[in-house]
């Protein structure tokens, strides 16, 4: 016997948006994951089904990001004896730098939460999809999970403590995503970060940091054009992204505000102050991968206001 | 022969802020440098008088902050033949990491375009007002120019360009500053910082910086007090600090939002959500030095809204 099923949705996200390595996500409209979750009497968690994944996401629940993060929810509120059956339908790529495992564990705990009849705010549920992304990620942070669960931009100030502030987000933002189809994972992508950073490198980073948030404040699209560059990290990342170089000249040609890697990659965005732009953008990009005979999704989007929801 | 002169402020400022180095800077409302400048009619700039410098600062216009950016001004505007007699009234500690010689050049500047009756608006005085700061600092960084010329809390997102922003000042923020009395060159201070910096570091200071500008544009003062830390530069500069340890303890534990080294030291402040409380933070830090005989200034100050001005 099992209830009437909800359903929710969580949003992709763009992490780091240049200069915000690890402290800076933005929640999307589209793609995202949706999560179908229903009561049982089972006294377990279940995965029924899970679509969109080509076979490749653990079945298991106790490997499944979903049923992890639902799991770490359920403990805390001292129901560990509850039925619930999840199913999963991915729809958008995973390791894809598009936050698809953080999706997957805010739809989880989103998901458990409605059908135990929100016992907790929104906000508080932001630990309990952490440790779903942490089995995933194997590091804590928190850059893709808080906009994925709270929708906007978002600076976690401290990833220990998830210390996490909303900044507003400019009329008209509207981003290019490209998925260009190789594979990287994050966990394999963080091992080739540089240990240590020039001091000048780490001024330019926080000078762009301060200038982006003041530029998101001010709504000051030049300002933020000039802020959304990585001195640190996306030179590392860049080398495994094909045709990077051409992807971001197509993009900055058409008039994208600022063109870079989503994530740890192999996904780049491009951010536009309007969505005709941010289509042209998208169509200039792609333009480059089919040029070269390689495979990938686009995605044009605006910024996710709400975060993921029942619906 | 000469006209009568007019009386130019520059006020000192606290760059760096603990997360923001050579980024982010304040201007106060006192101490700061005041000039007297007066037209001639000798074709050529004189320094005729410097007061409260016990005998330190140059006399040579070649070789002072005021003359050098003055005629850096000068020589922008075409007026090289201008004759123009200073009186530098030196009414601040300099090598106290307070922005002496920023707000020496500063006032230089804008007793220039005073007298020649204001061909430039204040924001363009920067890039003249920088000359003379390079000279004196031996580095390019207009984290303590920009807030004595213009006011208020200013980031840097480039140096090299000046780009400079604006950052809202909560209302009630207000400083106590504490400059022993022992020397820190600038130049030899800077010569000492690490290098390079761990990737993890970067992390919590660009994190720190965002909440910091976060914390300043919704006055949240608990926020802007978590930011108020620096894991990059401070734990090299602490070690020149008699004391820093058992002073910053002392503001802390009187109710500062956070107690760093301003600029490149000696001098700390320490940062307060009323005057009130930055009196008792004052005599707080005050008295940890006198405990040890060592002698001191100490200053109680808002934050200067206009920057440097005619009066």
């Amino acid at each position: 016997m099992s209830t009437p099923g909800i359903k929710v949705f969580a949003p992709a996200s763009v992490s780091n948006l240049g200069c915000g390595f690890d402290i800076l996500g933005l929640a999307l409209e589209r793609p995202g994951d949706e999560i179908i979750a229903r009561m049982t009497d089972r006294k377990e968690l279940r995965i029924t089904e899970i679509t969109g994944d080509k076979g490749q996401l653990p079945r298991n629940i106790h490997e499944n990001t979903v049923t992890i993060a639902a799991a770490a929810l359920l403990k805390h509120l001292g129901e560990e004896g509850r039925g619930i059956d999840f199913e999963i339908h991915k729809r958008m790529p995973f390791a894809s730098g598009l936050g698809s495992s953080a999706a997957s564990a805010v739809a989880g705990v989103v998901a458990m939460n409605e059908l135990l009849r929100r016992p907790l705010e929104k906000r508080d549920l932001l630990p309990f999809a952490m440790q779903g992304e942490q089995h995933a990620s194997q590091a804590w942070h928190a850059d893709n999970v808080a906009p994925s669960l709270l929708g906007g931009i978002i600076l976690v100030r401290d990833n220990a403590s998830l210390d996490i502030h909303r900044i507003p987000a400019p009329r008209g933002l509207y981003l290019a995503i490209l998925h260009p189809h190789i594979l990287i994972q994050t966990a394999d992508s963080r091992k080739r970060l540089p240990k240590n950073v020039a001091l000048s490198d780490l001024v330019t980073q926080t000078g762009n940091l301060g200038g982006l948030i003041q530029g998101l404040y001010q709504s000051d699209f030049k300002l933020i054009s000039r802020c959304l560059q990585d001195v640190v990290i996306e030179p590392h990342r860049s080398k495994d992204i094909p045709y990077y170089t051409e992807i971001r000249e197509a993009a900055l040609g058409t008039g994208a505000l600022g063109c870079l890697i989503s994530g740890s990659g192999p996904s780049m965005f491009a951010l536009c102050d309007n969505s005709l732009l941010a289509e042209a953008c998208g169509i200039a990009m792609k333009s480059v991968l089919k040029k070269h005979q390689l495979r990938c999704d686009l995605y044009i989007s605006g910024i996710h206001a709400e975060g993921a929801m029942k619906y």
